[in-house]
């Protein structure tokens, strides 16, 4: 259940998602870190506007998500948009983060984390994103692990995502994701996606066929009531669309060993390792990060309108 | 505090259990991964009515818990029992598969993690098993760790067994008990059972000598209300029931080297190693695991009756 | 939000305690392990009183916090405060002790877990301590990880600390601090503290100039309502009060070999650290600790009066 909304001086809810709420209509959050700190500009003002209509093809209101001069915005409109993807100094915000940042009048885009703390805030149960964080490479040493994984174990959302990036460590990921008790569903795939690949080489516990039978398990798992664990909803690019899979271990191999070389860390990794990705893929890896995040929101959009329907 | 039951298309709670949670009258959660997974047939439905009996020895009300055709059963008939115990359909259920399995109307048998959550949410307070997951051998690098202990985090509930099964890592996991604040007490022990062994060559932190000693833990715990967590209350097999240790050395060695040969992991690991010592104790693990899960339901129940007692 | 208050036979507030925070006055919980066993006798006798006046020249009231036979005490008088000074029976209490210790009515002095949850449970919300606990050195085999991380994620309690004791994996619990969604604010420094060391070498994610600025962030992240973490406010000793750092760094070396020459482990460590530290410091460490626990005690007075007059 949502808590009560904080006051709007705090927490502002954009017209059309407000009412979208009220009236039970379908909402899809979405993160503004891949607009912010993923896509170079002005790709990520297209793309913004290309994922909003994506939700909206799927019949849903989407809800992009950022902090901007110290107010939370649930929806943002074009010119707030514009900022996110231009202004040098949003920073990015891990769901620890919101409330330093809020507090100091800052502005700042959202994280898996954050996004899906503040769509629970905002009553949101649906939300896009490209790849989840996770267990990181050489972790058992150095503990660092994505506050999403823990954030998702307590934040009754489901996200939907292409699995998360290969230079991760994605069988460390699922495990955790199993200590931390969330359901983790494919869609139409027994293979939990590696985000440029269809195919991480490692399986989902279940699989389902349909956005209605998302939206049952996010459904009953509300009406049973045993956790507040949210969902993950794994949809892999087809086969014909992810990178290819020579190319994609080499740029793999090759970022990892620029991060060393340049004793990159933490919050760092991901965007300097997806520029080096954009830098040396011939477009490719752009090209397969925006389709795969259209997808999902596409597919979040469907599973958003079953979520509403099945509640009503 | 329980939360509100869901209705009746998804939980079921068994009469003589329902009357038993109006009356004040002591219950004992079960678990049915042992009878499903455990086990094998037909001594599984001879030990499931022997568990049931053993509860009742102690003065409660047993409520073995299951999934059947989606909806979750506290409490089960003869027939549900024997539905358990044979069909080949049964999934090992977690308490993240539980919502997922309830969407998909599939069946299944319920883990610790699961019937711990299961167990909360129709009030039940005590909970009798044979051994607890926990971390498992080689986590550091694989991260598998079992669900059970971030679930005992947070789920209120007293669990009584034989401590963990000496295949884990047990220092390991005693370690993470700590670190997720579950308190472990020793029932007139101040040695950490090793499940088929009396001692794991660890201590606990707190010794009890009764179960009413046990019961004012739980009782104390809920009037405190400084956190969620549940209880371990660790009941060792007597030393001259417990599997001889020499034996057991020789199985666990052997038994682990042919995990590794075959490659099983995750949730195939502990049926797959139960069937080793099965297979090669020539009856000694089955005898004493079926032993120390009496032991620990007849305990149960006797807690169960001092809970209701000192809440009344 | 604290939980009602457990009846007086269980937790009993001090009077003083309970008219400030009536009156919305701001109150600063203290731990007492420092005195039962950070502390010799008699210094922790008057450093207690030290501590509180320090509190109380921040302009709040201090509340020391203690389990005497079984009640949980939140304020101590002059005779209770002696008590824990030298009873050598007052055992040291996590969060997961407190019930138990409480059920079998034992005395025991509060971590800096116990007196976060206890302190959050009589609506405190800010509180002073020396240094936290954390991932100990070596944690990635042994597990060794203190529930002070995990209860600060789910207790909304500010910690006013000098770091974390440079005996333990800094960078470790740093990350683990992140990856629990546990905001960590520098007060006047860019570099988490080392407890003895102004500097850990480690930066911090966020930094505050003033406590009126420390306590906007506790007070909006009540008001913005996603999570129920806690937040870590470093406090470093100034840059001429630190220990000489080559005397640290040879205690800490010397220290670790005599760990592990004795077997020392678990809840035995740090007193047994502290007290190598005192022993072959001449004074310094002793000094130092005593010095940064005022420093500590100071700011969250201030802290907590800025908190009370922002939530007025
Ligand atoms: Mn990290
Ligand atoms: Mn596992
Ligand atoms: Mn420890």
């Amino acid at each position: 259940m949502p808590h009560a909304l904080p006051s709007p001086d705090l927490v502002v809810v954009h017209e059309e998602v407000r009412e979208a709420l009220a009236a039970g209509v379908g909402v899809v959050a979405l993160e503004s870190t891949i607009l912010a700190h993923g896509l170079p500009h002005p790709d990520n003002v297209t793309v913004a506007a290309q994922i909003e209509d994506a939700v909206r093809a799927g019949g849903a209101v989407p809800a992009t998500i950022a902090l901007l001069d110290g107010v939370v915005h649930i929806g943002l409109g074009a010119r707030e948009v514009e900022r996110v993807c231009t202004d040098p100094d949003i920073a990015k915000l891990s769901v620890r983060d919101v409330g330093v940042a809020a507090a100091l009048r800052l502005s700042g885009a959202t994280t898996v984390a954050s996004t899906s703390a503040l769509a629970h805030l905002a009553g949101i149960r649906v939300f896009a994103t490209g790849g989840l964080g996770g267990v990181h490479r050489g972790a058992s040493e150095t503990f660092d692990v994505s506050a999403d994984l823990g954030v998702l174990a307590s934040t009754p959302v489901l996200v939907v995502c292409a699995g998360v990036k290969s230079i991760l460590d994605v069988a460390g990921t699922l495990e955790t994701l199993e200590t931390l008790s969330v359901p983790v569903l494919g869609f139409r795939t027994d293979a939990f996606p590696g985000f440029y690949l269809s195919d991480s080489g490692h399986e989902v516990p279940w699989r389902v066929e349909t956005a209605a039978d998302a939206a049952r398990v996010v459904v009953t798992r509300d009406r049973l009531g045993t956790d507040a664990a949210g969902v993950v909803l794994a949809n892999p690019l087809p086969a014909d669309r992810q990178v290819d899979r020579e190319l994609h271990d080499r740029l793999v191999t090759e970022g990892l060993a620029l991060l060393e070389r340049e004793g990159v860390h933490g919050k760092d990794v991901t965007p300097r390792l997806l520029e080096y990705f954009h830098d040396h893929s011939g477009g490719e890896s752009l090209r397969a990060n925006v389709e795969l995040v259209l997808a999902n929101a596409r597919l979040a959009g469907e599973v958003a309108v079953e979520v509403a329907a099945q509640t009503a």
